[in-house]
């Protein structure tokens, strides 16, 4: 059998193979997915849902001068194979290979960047400007799944786009679920235009009907002022029709040719078209089919099974959140919990199942699910917030505005905090400690490991203010876990190890990593102390001078930038306080976007290893014009 | 005449009243709306608009057991003063008096916070939901302008309540504006259901068609196949009803009893309502009607003429910003303006009229206004995206995620940064630097005045990557302009004046505090050299270290909050370069909220003043125990 995607030297290529040829492709790039990602790891089931679609779009539309903009990105991987990547393919989400989003510095055919949800209408509408501004012709397109739709800002796209009337195609993939089951309304109102035929066929009989009726007829009077008004009523896809857009569909997404007419049908209309295609989540793979969830993003994998490789047997934070949420919640009936689309991502399966009346799935919409949270608190519940720390930046305003102005009970659950690795510079959640410091009221704190966690969230449950509780991604230390939680001081540190030659002071992941390192320092006769700040906001102000001043030499060690960190927290408290004459080193990520690569990897190159750690307070220790004894500074 | 308003002793007493009654209570609390307005400034139209919609609310619902949720909040006036607050209405805004905003530490009758926009539905949907789960049977009533509709968390949670069905009434009041005229696809629809008969008839004339269809014909058992559908197709709210929503109106907003009515049906049905009323901004105040854009929010103004008082000579920043970019954009086609539904507040209403093929105004959208830059500036353009700092918090991922990952030449103009005043805690633009300055690629600059503005502005769409550029509310200093803009190097700073004692760094609004300070210390015998960093990143690490290193006591200035704000730069910066040993002190607002009251009450409130920097300074300076010199510490 020919290899149709080895011969594939350029994406033109595919305008000119027949259906048949391009149903072959389609089954070859499948295989070549599961096969790197069943390696790599990666967002299986999404990209196996739109080979067809993301065919049927090379072959109607001429990328890169056509603009194609695939809303998330996770979904990308065959527009990657077919567009120049191919052969790069098997280095995805690997240091230094290609990465699992769109990325122009990448590819001319990646239109725009993407990796958060809800963004592709924008700017495919941004493009369509750009191009009318300068008076050219392409086309331009986003590819938004029916999950997707629910964020506000693409209601606030689509509002923009029917008034602006540019030509612009918007092709809704529509594969019943977000990363976990759809909710909402507009979920229902898909629903009905999928599989009501009536629903669907509204205007074609109403027409019927008109056309019985006699003509000359009072009858046929009313008909005639009825049509007018049913022009905008009795069509479906109302909704996007009310909003300006022209609605073709429902297509079926597997099937290439069904596809091609439709979109060259879109491509041909004046103003925004809306094209709703039907996909299968994980299709052609069975495992994946039936369980589209767990491959939505999926680790490595036996191919033949479907069985994930390498299993760690440590819970994970997040299952250690999940877990003693349960706990709490069994104690208190206050405790509820949200979710913006990610129950099983963020450890709430069990809870939903559980308490479902205590639990609300919002969607792909964080600024809602905030908001929600704080209307909640305001009715006398104490919600927990469980988010991915990079998509809380989607709710800054509502974290400051909705929960920290009035002072509510919220808990924000920040998982995937610091370095996630391989979904690269779109998913680190390297800014929470930055944005979420500045905002008065909130407490922020930090586990060093998977029992702290479990206190730290009886101690967030109970607290009478919004708080933010971040953790990594990932398995947990491995701990004894105590049997029960433990309600810890807001504001107090604590001290792991003493020692006066120099002062430790780490948050979270790097608690761990500063007590071994100071392990290794001791062992070079440096006695260092480890201090485990435990919370950012408030600092313990006393133990920190204390220990700072004894030694006179700080080093703060965080997993978030440096801009306005803890590291920053603490420099703040020095100045405050009148402490100079202090060697201070922050540890941390510095001013840069971190890409894609193994959190090993990630954190060597930005000196958060023991080894580096050391390295650097050794040094700094020996610069022989270091006084080493602290002057006090007046206040 | 007797005085209804006088004689109101509680919420309670508008229940018993007649509507002929309430219709003279209008009429009074227009008056008195009129008159605190005419002297404390405030959002006069939109409270005009509602007097007899509030009167309406209050009459039907049992405040405060029932719950009503204000969207924006800048309508609640009326509100507040048949709640309780009728004799302290006239401190209204004031230090100490009460907030132009709901706010729950004053009433309990102000269920929920605001200030910005698009909240109340989620936090209606929180309350509802909170009630269900206590058993209760309040309403939960969210009162939401059709422009804040625009906002996608609206959308969100229109989609979440329409899927958790719970009991709740919205009420959309539609004005046919935000704060400058109404813009998107929406608009047009609520313009359909306001003034198309059949739009809004159309369910009624299809049931009169097909009860004229002879029984038992072919014609009628297609009719009831329609009908089936067509419950779903032809009625009007369709948009809303595909939503979940029961949807009543549209109802006149100055009729009181038809209004009362409606709400009492829409209080008796289960689920989700929403309420469509028409009402006119400015209402019963003939300039406000004439001029509902100036007297949407307005400062001191003549009664009798509407002239607004006391309008200062002087340029305001966004006057000067809506200048120069005039000009710029006269020279460079490549500029492009975007407002989310402020073209007079951001000072872009000429710029729209100049160049409407280059201005966006995105409708209450600020998440897809800075996306929409994005896909402008990924199209080859330099939007320049004008939004007051507090409301840029609501686009904090779109301008890390889909500017500044990917680089692109967008310059965010940064209006009302710093104290506004009046408005209060929610409008503060106190937290930008902070939140801004962890993004990479992000360059931030805040100019000394206006003069400086038009240079940081021309040097901003010349620059080819993301910066954001931050300038006061109100008058410039009425310093001389230059007569062409110049471009500034980045990341220069600008010494203003030697002095080896001690150095002021400054930022923005406060390089003329540390003027004026120097000039008072050097009268008293202190040398302070005064430097303006024109950049809070990056910074001018040469200069800054230079001068600190020469006085050894280094005192940062800002108007923002202290936690991650220009002074923590300045101290990671020290830090990250080993100057350990210097006196420093930060000069910027504390880890609080800040509440109304006149910019210069605030500013003296949290020691900003040119007296409080002196004697700060000078206490500092004087401290026996302090020795003045600086000592490097190693790197």
């Amino acid at each position: 059998m020919s290899s149709f995607l080895k011969q594939l030297n350029s994406v033109r290529d595919i305008r000119t193979m027949t259906y048949s040829q391009l149903q072959e492709l389609a089954g070859e790039i499948r295989r070549e997915i599961i096969s790197v990602v069943s390696r790599n790891g990666g967002h299986l089931a999404p990209n196996l849902g739109v080979v067809e679609l993301t065919l049927a779009i090379h072959k109607v539309f001429n990328s890169p001068v056509d603009r194609i903009v695939w809303d998330v990105g996770h979904q990308s991987y065959v527009h990657k194979m077919i567009t120049g990547r191919r052969d790069d393919f098997r280095t995805l989400r690997q240091f230094g290979g290609i990465s699992g989003f769109p990325k122009p510095a990448e590819s001319a055919h990646d239109a725009f960047g993407a990796g958060h949800s809800s963004t592709s209408i924008s700017a495919a509408l941004g493009l369509a400007a750009a191009r009318d501004l300068k008076g050219e012709s392409n086309a331009v397109v986003a590819v938004i799944g029916d999950g997707a739709m629910t964020g506000g800002m693409a209601f606030e796209a689509l509002n923009h786009a029917g008034h602006l009337k540019k030509n612009m195609v918007v092709i809704l993939n529509d594969n019943e679920m977000s990363i976990d089951h759809n909710v909402g309304a507009m979920s229902g109102y898909l629903a009905r235009l999928r599989t009501d035929p009536m629903y669907t066929r509204g205007k074609e009989d109403l027409e019927q009907l008109l056309r019985k009726i006699p003509i000359g007829s009072a009858l046929l009077r009313l008909g005639e002022r009825l049509k007018d008004s049913l022009k905008y009523l009795v069509v479906p896809g109302m909704l996007f029709e009310e909003l300006g857009f022209i609605y073709l569909g429902p297509v079926d997404g597997h099937d290439i040719k069904a596809m091609t007419t439709i979109l060259q049908q879109a491509k041909s209309k004046k103003g925004p078209v809306l094209v709703h295609v039907l996909t299968k989540k994980g299709k052609g793979y069975r495992p994946a089919e039936k369980n589209p969830d767990k491959f939505h993003g999926v680790g490595a994998f036996y191919v033949a099974t479907g069985e994930v490789l390498e299993k760690s047997d440590t819970p994970t934070y997040t299952e250690i959140f999940g877990a003693t949420l349960m706990k709490l919640a069994h104690q208190d009936e206050k405790i509820l919990a949200i979710t913006a689309a990610m129950p099983s991502g963020t450890g709430l399966t069990k809870f939903s199942r559980a308490f479902p009346g205590r639990f609300f799935d919002v969607g792909i919409a964080e600024q809602h699910a905030v908001t929600l949270a704080a209307g909640l608190a305001a009715g006398g519940y104490h919600p927990v917030v469980a988010i991915y720390s990079t998509f809380l930046q989607r709710a800054y305003d509502q974290v400051l505005h909705d929960v920290c102005l009035q002072n509510l009970p919220v808990t924000f659950a920040i998982d995937r905090a610091g370095i996630v690795g391989n979904d690269g510079a779109s998913h680190q959640g390297i800014f929470d400690l930055s944005f979420l410091r500045p905002i008065p009221n909130m407490v922020i704190m930090a586990p060093k490991d998977e029992n702290e966690l479990q206190h730290m969230l009886a101690t967030a449950v109970y607290h009478q203010g919004p708080l933010a509780l971040r953790y990594p991604r990932g398995s947990g230390t491995g701990c004894l876990m105590d049997k029960e939680q433990k309600i810890l001081p807001i504001g107090k540190a604590e001290v792991i190890r003493e020692g006066t030659d120099a002062t430790l002071l780490a948050i979270g992941s790097m608690v761990h990593v500063a007590e071994e390192a100071a392990k290794i320092l001791a062992a070079r006769g440096v006695k260092a102390a480890v201090i485990n700040a435990r919370f950012v906001k408030p600092l313990d102000e006393k133990c920190i001078l204390y220990y700072a001043e004894m030694s006179g030499k700080l080093f703060t060690l965080e997993e978030n930038v440096l801009q306005g960190g803890f590291g920053s927290a603490v420099l703040e408290l020095l100045s405050a306080r009148g402490r100079g004459g202090l060697l201070t080193h922050q540890f941390g990520i510095p001013d840069t976007f971190v890409e894609h690569g193994s959190p090993e990897l990630l954190l060597a190159r930005y000196g958060l290893t023991v080894e580096q750690v050391v390295r650097v307070v050794g040094e700094k220790l020996a610069k022989k014009n270091y006084s080493g004894k602290l002057r006090l500074a007046p206040n």
